[in-house]
This record gives C-alpha cells, sequence and structure tokens, in this order.
C-alpha cells in the first residue's frame, strides 16, 4: 500500500519524524542522533542555539548543512506575541529568507504551557508576514481550528507538557483535532518513548515532533533509533487497520460501552 | 550497543518477534505476512491446522518449510492437561521428534481465560517427557515462577485475553513476572497493535507473540511490518533507557507521587 | 476535622454539589432529584427553561423557589461574547438584579468544546458590569489564570466534554488549575458517574457541576444522591490524606518512577 | 428503589464495606474508625492480633464486642494450605465455633500475591470442615469459579496489591468475575482512596474489604468515613444505571469502539 505524501508547506518528506537539536552533549552527538532518527526536518531554538548569531562560536549549520536537513526555526522562551515574532523574523535573516518556522508561545515558565491568545496573534502577523507557520499549541479542538484558519501551514498539537515525557494525555482531544483538520497534525512535546510515538501515529496524526525524549534518553541515539521504528510502526498501523477491541474473542460488543454499570 | 541474545531451548533467534499461522484466508497471504513480520519461530494450533494428519489437504509446511522457520506446536483448544499433553504428543510425531512446544490450557471456552492449574500439571509431564516448554499463562507471578521451576523454557504471560486485541491490562503483574524470570518472558495473547507490542517491550519483555493482531487487520501483511517495528522500537527503547517522566519539565518528583490527594 | 467554609462569591455553602435544571421529564422529576443531589446552588439555561420569560407556562420558579435555592443563570447555548453577555443581562432583570451568573462560551454545536477566547472577551465585560462570574472553561491553565485575574469568582474547568459522561481525561491539567487558584475551582461538565466525582474532588477541586449524569440516568433521584456520597466522599478522601501508592507493599518506591524502561 | 440483601453465609448486613483491624495506633483508634466506616462484618488477622490467645494482654474482644460485630478470622501470614486450615482451627475455638473465616494464602512475602494452588487446596479442607470460607484470591476468573465450586460462600478477589493502594489494576477480570459468580464478590485488597471503594460497587460488586486504605491515611477516622460514603455512592450508583459514555454529546458511538485506528 502507497502511504499519502506527508506534505508541508510546499515540501513532501519521506520521514514523519521531526527532531529538536537542543539538549545533546555536543553538535557531533547531535548528529549523530538525528542520524539514527531519519529526521528530514530538524528544528532549532533561535534564542539557545547558535545558527550565525555568534560568528566565533561553533555553528550548528557546520553540523546539520540546511542543503540536507531542513530548518525549522523555532521560539522557544517566548512569552509573548511580540517576543515570538521577533525571533522569528530574525531567523529569517540568519537563514537568508527562510520562511518556514515553528511558533510557540509559552503561558509561563513554571509548567511551559502554550499561551493561545498570544499563539492566534502572532500566528496572524506571521502568516500575514509571508512566513510558513507550523504552530505548537495546546490540545483544544478550537484554538486548532482557528489556527488552521488564520493559514497555519500545520497544527502542532501537544501529547503533554514539554519536557514531561507524560506520553499522550488526552487522546480525545487530539481525535477531535485530527478529525477537523485539512492540514497535517503533528504532535509536538510530551512524548517520552517509542510506543508515545506509535500511539500518536496509530490515532491519526500525520507525523511527530520531539527532543527531550531522544535527547535525554540514557543512550540518545539508540532512542533515536527505536522513534524512527516507532512512528513507522505506528503509522504502518494506522494505514493496516488495527483488528477490534473486544473485553474477549467471543464477545459481541466493544469493551467500553456499558464497562461500569 | 550489542543486545543480549534472544535464546529460547538451545537456539538463538535474531527476530524477538513470534507470530501464529492460523485465522488468514490462505496459506499463501499466511505467508506473506510471516515474512513482513521477520518472524523466525511459528506456532501451529495442531488441532487445527494441517501439517500432515491429513494426507490429501494442503500443508502449511509446504508454505512455511521447517528448514526456514522453527516451528512451535501448541495446543489450542485444549481445556485439560491430558487433552494437551497428547496433542503435543502426536505433534512430536508429526514433526520428527519435534521437541519444543507451546503449552496453553483454557478454563472455557467463553473467555479463553487460560487454567492455570492444568496447566502446571501438563507442564510438568511434559517437562519430564523431555519436551522444551513454551507455557502461555495469566500475569499470575506466583504461577509463572512455578512454571519456571517445573523447567518451561519460556513464560508466556497474557497482556490481554485472546483474540480481544485490548493490549496490556495489567504492566504491573508482567513486571512482577519480568523482574523474577531467569528465562525469556514472552507476552502471548490480547497485542491488537504495534503500539502495544512497543509497550511489552519496554517493560522489559524479550518477546512477542501475536496471532489475530496480524491476520485480522484490515491489512495483515502491513499490519506484520508494523508489528516488526514496534516491536523492534520497544527493545530498543528499552536498552536506550527513556527519560524520566514528570509532570513538568521543572517539577521535582514523579508524577504519580501524591498526584491524587 | 472541621472543612473549610465552601464559599462563592460572597456566600457560604454546605453542599459541594451544584446540579443543573434541564433534561429531567418534568418540573417534579427536577425537584426530586435535586432534593435528593442535597444541592444548594441550581444552575439554569436561559434560553431553555421558563423563569419567566412565558408567563403564560409553568416555571421553574414554582419548583425550585429562589427562597431555597440559589439561582445559577447559565448561557447554554451560546456561541459568541455578546450572546453570552446579552443572555445574562436578560438573566439580571428576569432574577430582580441578581448577579451571580455562569458564563458558558462554547466553540460549536458539534463537539460542545469552550471557546477560550470568547470566553475571556464575555468575562472581561460581565465583570465591568458588576456580575459575580462563575465561568465554564477548558482545561487549560493559562486560560483558567487569565480568568481568575479578570475577576471571576469560580472557575469551572471541564472534566470531559459536555454530556460525554467520560470522566476526567486530564487529571494533570485540573492539578495545575487547582495548584494555582485563589478562587475556587468546581469542575463542570464531563461527569458521568459517582466515582467521577469522587476522584475530581480527592484532585482537590472545591466542588462539582453536573446536569447530565442525573438526569439521563436511568433513575435519576437515585443517582443524585449516589452524587450528593460521592461528592462527600471525595472531599473525606481529600481531606484525610491517603495513603500513598506503591506497586507492592514492601516497595520502596511509587509506582510510576521507572515503571517502564 | 429496594438494593438486594446484602447476605453471607445465612446472615444479612445493611453495610457493604468490610474492614480490617490492623496496623492502627492503638483499640481505641480501631474502633473509633470502625464505627465511621460503618462496618459489620470486621476481619483479624488472627497470627497478629490478640483475641485471647494471650490471657494477660489486651484484647480485642473488649473492644469490638463480637455481639455488635461479625468477626471474620484471617490467616494473614500463612503461605501454605496446612498453615492457613491450622490457623482458621485455632480460629473457631478461641471463638467458641465461629464458622464465618477469611481464607487468604499468600505466594510470597515480597508482593503478597495470592498462591491460587495453595488457596484451591485449603479452601477444600475448610469447606468440608464445615466453615463458611470467603476466600481473597487473585483476579483469574477461572480460579473465581473453581473457589465458587468448591463452595466458597464469598469470592475475594485483589483489586491490586495487598497494601498497594493502587486500585483497581484489571477492571475487566473483575467483571468476568462477576458476570458468572453466583455468591457475593468482595474486592479485597487493593484499595487506596474512596473513588476507588465506588469504582468497585460501580462495577457490580457486593461488598469491599480493605485495611490500610483506612489505617494508613493520614486521618484514618475521617478516611473510614469516606470509604463509606464512596460504597454507598458506588452501589446506588450502579444501581441507578448509569447515563452512556461518548466521546461528545452529538457523537453516535461509544468512545472506545475505533478510536485508535
Amino acid at each position: 500500500m502507497q502511504d499519502a505524501p506527508f506534505q508541508i508547506a510546499d515540501r513532501v518528506y519521506g520521514s514523519r519524524l521531526l527532531v529538536g537539536t537542543g539538549k545533546y552533549k555536543d553538535f557531533t552527538e547531535t548528529r549523530a542522533a538525528i542520524d539514527a532518527s531519519g529526521a528530514e526536518i530538524v528544528t532549532v531554538a533561535i534564542r539557545r542555539v547558535n545558527i550565525g548569531q555568534d560568528a566565533q562560536a561553533p555553528s550548528l549549520l557546520d553540523y546539520l548543512p540546511p542543503s540536507q536537513f531542513t530548518y525549522l526555526p523555532n521560539t522557544a522562551g517566548c512569552y509573548s506575541a511580540d517576543d515570538a515574532v521577533r525571533t522569528l523574523r530574525l531567523a529569517r535573516e540568519l537563514l537568508d529568507g527562510h520562511k518556514l518556522v515553528k511558533l510557540e508561545v509559552l503561558g509561563d515558565a513554571h509548567s511551559l504551557y502554550p499561551n493561545v491568545v498570544e499563539t492566534l496573534r502572532a500566528a496572524e502577523t506571521l502568516v500575514k508576514d509571508g512566513f510558513d507557520v507550523m504552530v505548537y499549541t495546546s490540545d483544544d479542538p478550537i484554538i486548532a481550528k482557528q489556527l488552521e484558519e488564520i493559514g497555519c501551514c500545520a497544527i502542532m498539537p501537544l501529547a503533554s507538557l514539554i519536557g514531561s515525557g507524560m506520553g499522550i494525555l488526552n487522546p480525545w482531544n487530539l481525535k477531535l483535532i485530527i478529525e477537523q483538520a485539512r492540514v497535517p497534525v503533528i504532535v509536538d512535546a510530551g512524548v517520552g518513548t517509542a510506543s508515545d510515538a506509535a500511539i500518536a501515529m496509530e490515532l491519526g496524526c500525520d507525523g511527530v515532533l520531539m527532543n527531550t525524549a531522544i535527547a535525554a534518553a540514557q543512550q540518545p541515539v539508540l532512542m533515536a533509533s527505536a522513534m524512527r521504528k516507532g512512528v513507522e510502526a505506528g503509522r504502518e498501523a494506522f494505514l493496516a487497520g488495527r483488528m477490534p477491541r473486544k473485553l474477549y474473542s467471543a464477545s459481541p460488543s466493544s469493551p467500553t460501552t456499558g464497562m461500569i454499570g
């Protein structure tokens, strides 16, 4: 069976796993892990990672050449629409007019939960300004719809909080988002291990983005390989159409209906 | 990182996915799915599948040559120790003295839950009789220990009921079984989709055995590939050592401790 | 042990269970169920229930006298801030200057998920206009904080979608909301049975509001009694301080830490 | 609505909550907590609690007079059928021919998981010997059936391990046990807080037995009251017939069917 192409903005990708570039020991490990992950899109926190802001320091661009990887500058560390917009304009300059970006605006430094009101504001400005905006957001399906209507090219709801590794806390909200979306839905944040990535894909997500789950594993390169397989396993299982769930083989009905009471 | 070898009885296998051979459209589909799964060990219900009992009918042996696959005759459909022992002795004759078998003794035809008392009895007889017994059982850790002490060469607890596709209902019991076992622990029954297989491996199981999840998928061959990747993803994630779970990134403690109350 | 008083705006209540008045067979059943629930605050959908809008039809006021119950007019069926504000101003007139209201602005008629942007707008207007606003919202902790800062007197996050009976889908988000709030947090929507109400209270919520779970039970009056006890049980368990969770009695650690991998 | 009577052996009880008597600060606290729980049946570990074995020490009988409470001597700390049988014969002597007992035979001191093979053996002996045997067991439905066929007067499956407070780990197994049983099914072990007790009753259990959840709460007497209400709430909710679960109000189907994939 032929899978539908995985297209973001105007490009088609072979891998549905997108990865971050932070929290590694050094750029060599970053590169090794990303190679093992098979990712073609790499996201970069403009406020934290050197891609030319500091001409004296080693640059990620030397380890992950933009000719081989699609860069996705992101606004990690921004708590207002203004900050986020400013950060992405800087990235565009540093990357010679690069348009594809990942917007995230957080609500507080404690939980790192997204601020959806500021996210909507920033998205509006950025889309008008010609950016292709992939947008990190909560799992609120109404906000997801509004972000799509503004013109974002991918909706990226959280599975759980950034850096938590808690997996998918509310698959039902993701389901609502997936069912209504006409742009790719990519789970971003909260994946902790390979099965979490597989579950996201089995739900019908188009892709998964992660950073800490790979970088903070005891063996990042091996975990990157696990994630690659987890995403592929989940995608294939989604396309293959799983068997129905039953309480037991001979049971006439699905297990939840009337399970309690 | 080099994984420990996956050894059953006296042989080492490359694949940690074991598959059944029933419920397919025909033997051609059976073979295609098993090829896609990468499985090296295939289990056969001696009471249902022809491996020579009926010399006139097509035989599975022609589609899955024993020179290429390790056969694992099983006792599906047996509800007493005596029936199971008789069935496996027949299998040994049909397969020229083949010793590796899968024992299962069920409690009733309604739930297909194992009868652990009869399973213990049959295991004792079969081990004395020279069989290498891989044993299907419930997730009761005390019974698992007893089966190991009898001399079974692999413990195969259920994830959930046969044919249910409910996934792993009680990971805590599996954890107890894995922690104490000195022979391979292989989750058998209940896996419904690729993430279930990944979760089993992430828990520390040595392998996964399944049949319905592949054969009853809408596209069995694609699901077989998904399962292969799911098992590999889960194994690699287990070896890689996952990041810790936290309620949020800055949280000092794990999420369950004191979560409620 | 003396519980802290349960205060909303300027009044203290004995019952932490708030109930709706819709979906019953008739006003007599409504009254019987509410009596069994022990609720002192009853919420009324101004657009659906007659409290004087139609002078010819039977009025809820005759069955639930405002002298005995605190009325909480709500904006069920409103999809914009303007509609919600208009509806509550009408309610204030019908109820002689009554200030305590429940604001809800929904995102679409399909899922009934809240529209948090319009909810923020309406809350701002209503608070300025002198209302005491109890506000229905999603489980987004940043929005919850903003609603509190606007001056809402109670935050009412969903457990799951209105009319779903799915229980608490994301207890972790509720936990974040409860930890930061300085006004009462009342779970509203999604409770399906008594244990759901108990769990909400064990999480530390100050109260629970429900309608369908009682009105759509096969025996609403008996379910109302169950809910009363469920809320009290959960509150007492919260105050009593539950035993720690462990995988087994002798286990040194909490069960989630390192459970998988 | 009139509930069916809760009958154990030949007596009918008003309370469906059974409680243990161990782990309290002193007998005065034991009594206060049991009064708050409303329990009429109290279980006593014959090997640990003095009911006359030591004529010099304070006896539980003075604090919980057998004229007011039904005693249920239990075999906590027994790891073989022989030990358990011997212990209950001693109890019968100490309690003047008392027949109603709780049998438990554990598999190891580490997990406290039941040894179902020894439990079956002990049950057989005790029933033949004239005891009314309430039997603690795993959640294995085949073993539960066998214990009922032997003549046990109540089946008491675990929710989770003794002293763990993990709640109900496998409601599906409990459901299988409840559906087939013709004697009372009482969840025993693993309840941690009031909602756990409510869930057990909503599943259709006839009662709940607990000890640690009350005795190890920070405020045992208040938790005892919470448990009383939790059991009653769950029972009433079970009888009232809960609303159906749906992903959202307008959804045509139950949430699990086809949720993933």
